[in-house]
């Protein structure tokens, strides 16, 4: 028996169904479902990809011969179902061609549209329509397509103009016209003739004008795209098998700007922008759908209720409207009523909110497409929620329909609609920490606290940060550096205090002397007004409106969903009652990691810290700590109020020393005169605390088991506060962790002072607190001897960021040098310090989890790198099994619902997604 | 039955041998071995350490209870072997009473000499010896020793002074003397009165005149003693049973002052200087043992033909010697002959070179102690190839004889013999590179070149030193660095070049400007002579003799034995024809590696590369890389040639590119002048390159990934020279190694690099030669994902210096600042540079060995860090399954010695050493 290949739809049903992608591809099943449901879709057939796959093993002759009856028997049924004859000049049957493989290979083969045009057939075709423009633009549209796919004329590299546009702009330039729609109908015609001839001299054939031809022409180009070099190395990235092959969507066109009868449109089973329950669209009378999109004509609504929003808005009058600007639900209700029936059924088959392309020909109604909408943040949420409580989805698929990225997108401001597209951009740089902000330069930071304490809105705008300038950069309404990473110091802490940040803008130039920056041709001067979008890295001149942050009553509804679902528990770092608050508003169930040095940066410490740097021994240096008590007491105070009841991790000291110094003269000079000491005794101190790698140095607790009274100090600052909450019957649950640990003995020693000091407390107070002592897994040592850490450590918390670092060999802050040249040339697949490198560190995380519980069971596990708020990287930790993932507070809310997404993915998968790993495709070339 | 407690020994039998070290402890059961060779021992006996272990079960009264019947007729047989009786005054039997575990606790307990002694048995013993003052010096030694040890009076911190010798001090401030041998036998008395009276004092108790008293005092004072505090933390720190117990050994004392037919002397069974195999020692008539070490009278030698060579070396004619210094062969020949004979027997015995001290009392031999003797690096050669070539002891007895520490001895030049003792220390810095120098100080590479090039000896003296300075630590004869680690740039250059280094003598000061340096209170200018002892980190002032190295023929003969045990093989780094010359000369079976940037500095080169570091495109680099081909093609060409036959393992190249740009403004002008840019443009790119943690920047495969053009020129260099050897006949094995890599596609993209400049240059010359391809491992992450490199490489070699610094997060450069502490702390063992860590780096090691080989079973892993020439880390290494270690050329021999033992230990033990590590004892402690 003969092999089927052609498989057809139209008409309320189809030979295939959504099942069949393997055979189909992914187009051809769902037009075959479409069909199916009844849907009236512009009748064709799909070639299978088994008859691609027969192509390459037969050969083109063999390949027709077994193809041609059940080509011809499926057309004559397309033919018969849309009531038009293919070839025939006076009812044409037009056809698209398109590829479509299992799963989307975007850029494999473009479309041929109007396919089954010659002179006659245009002619025909321009009297039926009544609109010979609109024909002779078909028709030069078609042979262009033809050309550049099926004849081969597109230019292999992207960056070389189409040879047809060339020929258009030397016609445009002629006539003194700028715009394609400018062109007359005999200048289309004369396109039409100039294009054949071109198509002549590059490629030696003439253009076909036999319709058949034309058809085989096509379905062969689809046939050996499938092994064209851009399919081959796209398939070779994505690990996607030569031999799946690739299907043939054949489908009749149909055509709404066939008269006033005639219209097309787009339209939307819920609205996209706020995600509430309405159906919603535009449709243009007599018009093609790239009319919809040009922008030329005003589109008008589809729904009445949207008509009269739309006028009501716009100011128009009910009689104007209804004259002017009608509704389709007016104007052609049988088509409208139609239209709406089926979106309804759309919906609710693929149970998400569709976004609809349609055409009403002469009457008629099509559909072209339907495929999930897109839609903002809000909407995405709204919908998620409303269609379970429909009964639409379960709580899974909800969950599962929120993209984390969007879930951002509600937490931070928004510039006005539009106002971007009406502002000069200067730049562009890296989006580092989300947001809108607009505010006038500054470029210091104690200019910034001077204007922000006057009311002023700034932006602080630095070549880079340094924990000195953090004062500038809380007052600031966000923050722009020329140099610096995804993870800097400006973007961490930006991320960190939930403030608009755009880093490593290379292009502006700042001049601190001369207080001005340039930027783009533009000089700015301190003072003048910029904003920027931390969420693209866009910086524009001048003051853009911005809209606030919104949390609507769905997005609430949808964390706690994500709540009851995550297995994981969501943390935030926070070092300030501040931050802990709005972490506690986002959701967080402790804190994950409290800094404890940006304590010591405020003007009232900084001097004792200076003291204690300098004294000479033992007893100076407790003498300064003792002065720096009573705040880091108040601190901790502060965080436990703001998280009563929940646990605090507070990190003990981790920067090195020479953090605390300062660095110009006149700052030496300030200190040298504070102190009372000479100016050469500041710069000897800070000169023998240099460091060739400071990443690598004298800190954390190396810094600790060197000074261990800076540990005593911290733990009786922390435990105090602990007992004065305590004793105002609030609940508290310190954990004290130790930074850079890299050997269980180097642990131990801390952990012993800690105790001792504890013990010291509790007894001066003659009351006990109860509280956890940890450590950071941030060095890899620490992660290959976790077990021997594990016996005296009550849990880990991982700091990815440093692990990265090490494990990598990478300096975070060098970086830039090459790790884009890096993710460019595949070597990586993304900047492993934003999603953890899942096989190299992640190894360690994974080994040192299990390490460590196999000493001890109950060994609490956490993350408070800055991946503890990236999606990939949550889903990681949950494979990995950690109690909680810590990010900063405005990522909470993401983190809880990716938290819950691993879960719900790992239940119904039985097992998460294995993100594919560059790594794995070392294996040899075989020519080499 | 009555328990046995006590067990005898003397006059030729003993109840105990040197099994039993369980029972009577190492001490007791070597005298008991001693006695039952015949050896005349003074007669004793030991009380086990079971007597011990049930005085802590039993207590005090019942203990002396159980030993008192036992003790005293050991006590009897004892005074019947030696005729003498205790507490007699007029024929006096005195003790020495020791404690002795199964294993030596050094300062657990002291000795308690001349026990046995009262106010009447000490007159009693100065009429027999005819001796007052020695009595009386016995006497008050003994009140003094019983006083510390017995009647604890010993400070417990041991910076106290003890309060005897306060006593002593104040008596001779008294009398206006300084030295104790000055005090008169009256002064003497006086001291036994005083010492008395604050023993009563002090412990309320008097001193016990009756010996049976002394004696049970010290015998509890032993078991006491096993539970002290000193002894209890150091069985903690060794991991020794606390239920083990002491034994305590009472033996007789014998006296070398008796008079004319006494003497005292120490004797070699062969020369601890050179090997020989000659009985040599010395001795002194009418003496006691400390006299011969304290060297008032001049010691005679033993036999009469050291007795003869020692007065050809003064100058002493026979006559005077036969009458003024005699040997004892001539003096006392019997005893002499006896001697002689049984210093034969315990070498044959204990199969090694035994160091004996002896006494003849009136005439009669006693030998009061033998042990394997210590010598120099030269003798301890010599008598291993000796011994066993005498049939004495195996070939792996032999080379587990051989220490490698010593063996390091044998290479490098040394200061004459007292040299040293005569001169004036200036400071100690770190033994960095063994050797001694001495030489012209010179503060700059620049100037040390001119004077070395004038025929000078120079010691470049830099506060630290950098690659720019090579050029002068090439022509120095010597090193000395203000800063600096063990493995700073100074001392790992320093030991690659096999040259005397001290670094980090932090106590010089190194003023540049006035070219001079201060160092304890000296102040030297350039051009003043110092001499440095890289070996003990010791710099001198002036001019001291050196001695060069000597390689003996029992060296080689060494060697080869070494080779013939070894399963790992020895490889060198060296980067010149010249070190890779020295490399075999030493015994090196190829170059591990060989570092390409030192080529990059020479004065020729540099320019190219800065031009190249300047260079806007690929073309302007290529251009300027095509400039250094040729030299790197001849720097090949040499080391292939020295190394011809053996494999040649290269480095590409990996430090940043700063590294080759000029400091000081004089040189940026130069530089700019060179390459006719302006200054800024100079000093732009210099700032551009700057890294904060320049460890972890943009160096090795990365910047060969950045720049592809530097892998194919030195690609190209690699082959063209393999090629061009190849042509006249000689054999090349280049392997081409990629250093810094941590992912497989980045390796990946290296490969093809290098594949495809091989086939370009095999076209070109119509020729191939064989080469490999492999990586260097030194990023954590690349041990992780090792199973995915090693499928695209030949071979691994672990760079375990940066693998150190990354796993540990420690710089290298930077850890001076804590490494100290922690090693003090007992954090880390030892400086982790030197000696790997093998609990957490070895992971690693072990680790991507295991992986690598899961996939490549053939893979070629080998070590080129600094620890290859490390004793205990080559036994790692050897238990990891290496199959090579490469170091530095002077350490060859000592790695090619371990490689042997670490083989014969495996199989002798059925396993290797496992160094105990710190790590392992992090507990809870339960107080806590």
């Amino acid at each position: 028996m003969e092999k089927k290949y052609v498989y057809g739809f139209g008409n309320g049903s189809a030979e295939g169904d959504s099942k069949m992608k393997e055979l189909l591809g992914g187009k051809g099943a769902n037009l075959a479902e479409m069909a199916r449901m009844g849907v009236p879709v512009p009748a064709g057939f799909t070639i299978s990809t088994e008859a691609c796959i027969d192509f390459y093993r037969l050969g083109k002759e063999e390949s027709i011969r077994l193809l041609r009856s059940q080509v011809e028997a499926g057309l004559k049924e397309l033919e018969k179902i849309m009531g038009r004859q293919f070839g025939d000049a006076e009812n044409p049957l037009l056809l698209s061609v398109r590829s479509g493989a299992r799963v989307s290979m975007p850029g494999m083969m473009d479309t041929v549209l109007n396919l089954g045009m010659n002179d006659e057939i245009v002619k025909g075709f321009a009297r039926k329509t009544g609109n010979e423009r609109a024909a002779w633009d078909s028709y030069r549209r078609f042979i262009q397509m033809y050309g550049d796919v099926v004849m081969g004329l597109k230019p292999e590299n992207e960056d070389e103009i189409d040879p047809f546009e060339k020929i258009i702009a030397e016609l445009k330039a002629m006539r003194g016209i700028e715009l394609d729609t400018e062109l007359s109908s005999e200048d289309l015609r004369l396109l039409s003739i100039r294009f054949r001839e071109l198509i002549k001299k590059k490629s030696g054939k003439a253009f076909p004008s036999d319709p058949w031809e034309q058809l085989w022409g096509a379905i062969l180009a689809v046939f050996n795209s499938w092994m064209n070099k851009r399919a081959i190395s796209y398939r070779k990235l994505y690990g996607i098998p030569d031999d799946w092959g690739t299907a043939v969507n054949v489908q009749a066109m149909v055509f709404g700007n066939m008269g006033d009868q005639s219209a097309t449109g787009v339209a939307f089973t819920r609205d996209p922008a706020t995600g509430e329950h309405v159906f919603t669209g535009e449709y243009l009378i007599n018009a093609q759908g790239e009319d919809v999109v040009a922008g030329i004509r005003t589109p008008l609504q589809i729904t009445l209720e949207g008509s009269r929003r739309w006028a009501a808005l716009h100011g128009i009058s009910e009689k104007e409207r209804k004259e002017e600007y009608p509704s389709l639900e007016e104007r052609m209700p049988a088509a409208y009523e139609q239209l709406f029936r089926i979106q309804a059924e759309l919906e609710a088959h693929y149970r998400d909110m569709q976004d609809l392309e349609f055409t009403i020909e002469e009457g008629r109604l099509w559909l072209l497409q339907t495929r999930n909408g897109k839609r903002t943040g809000q909407a995405m949420v709204r919908i998620a929620m409303d269609m379970r409580a429909e009964g639409l989805i379960d709580d899974a698929t909800a969950l599962l329909r929120l993209d984390p990225e969007k879930i951002d997108e509600l937490l931070h401001p928004r510039f006005a609609e539009g106002a971007e597209a009406q502002s000069t951009l200067l730049t562009r740089g890296l989006p580092a920490s989300p947001g809108a902000a607009t505010g006038q330069i500054v470029f210091s930071a104690d200019l910034a606290e001077e204007w922000a304490a006057k009311g002023k809105q700034v932006i602080l705008v630095r070549i880079e940060t340094s924990p000195e300038d953090i004062h500038g950069m809380t007052v600031a309404g966000g923050i722009l550096t020329q140099r610096g990473g995804m993870t800097s110091h400006a973007a961490v802490v930006a991320r960190g205090m939930g403030k608009t940040c755009v880093t490593g803008a290379g292009e502006i130039q700042i001049d601190y002397k001369e207080r001005k920056m340039r930027a783009d041709g533009h000089c700015l001067r301190e003072g003048d007004w910029i904003s920027v979008n931390g969420s693209t890295g866009a910086v524009y001149e001048g003051k853009l409106p911005t809209r606030p942050a919104s949390i609507s009553g769905a997005f609430e509804e949808a964390m706690k969903l994500a709540d009851l679902h995550a297995r994981m528990k969501v943390r935030s770092n926070a070092d300030t009652p501040h931050d802990a608050g709005i972490a506690r508003k986002f959701g967080a169930r402790g804190i994950g990691l409290c800094r404890t040095e940006h304590m010591f940066f405020e003007e009232d410490r900084i001097m004792a810290v200076r003291e204690m740097i300098l004294a000479e021994d033992t007893a100076g240096r407790k003498k300064a700590l003792a002065k720096l008590l009573p705040f880091q007491k108040e601190d901790f105070k502060g965080i436990f109020g703001a998280m009563e009841g929940l646990p605090v991790t507070i990190r003990l000291l981790d920067p090195p020393l020479h953090e605390f110094l300062p660095r110009d003269r006149e700052a030496k000079q300030e200190m040298a005169k504070n102190l009372g000491v000479p100016l050469h005794v500041v710069e000897e101190k800070i000169e023998s605390l240099q460091e060739l790698n400071p990443m690598l140095g004298h800190r954390g607790c190396r810094l600790a088991n060197t000074y261990p009274e800076i540990t005593e100090m911290q733990t009786r600052a922390i435990l105090e506060a602990a007992i004065s909450m305590k004793k105002r019957k609030k609940t508290v649950e310190p954990e004290i962790m130790i930074p850079l640990t890299s050997a269980g003995r180097e642990m131990r020693l801390q952990i012993d002072v800690i105790r001792k000091t504890a013990l010291e407390v509790f007894r001066e107070h003659k009351i006990t607190v109860p509280y956890k002592i940890g450590t950071m897994i941030e060095i890899p040592r620490a992660a290959l001897v976790a077990d021997k850490i594990a016996r005296c450590a009550d849990f880990f918390s991982f700091g990815t960021n440093d692990l990265t670092q090490m494990t990598f060999g990478f300096s975070r802050d060098d970086v830039g040098k090459f790790l884009p040249i890096y993710i460019e040339k595949g070597i990586l697949e993304k900047d492993v310090f934003q999603s953890i490198d899942q096989v190299g560190v992640g190894q360690l995380v994974e080994m040192a989890t299990r390490k460590g519980r196999s000493v001890k069971a109950e060994l609490k596990v956490g993350v408070c790198g800055e991946h503890g708020g990236d999606p990939s990287s949550i889903e990681f930790f949950h494979r990995t099994d950690l109690d909680y993932v810590s990010c900063s507070p405005y990522r909470v809310p993401v983190a809880r619902l990716v938290a819950a997404q691993a879960a719900i993915k790992e239940k119904k998968q039985g097992g998460l997604d294995i993100v594919p790993i560059v790594e794995d495709r070392c294996e040899m070339d075989t020519g080499s």
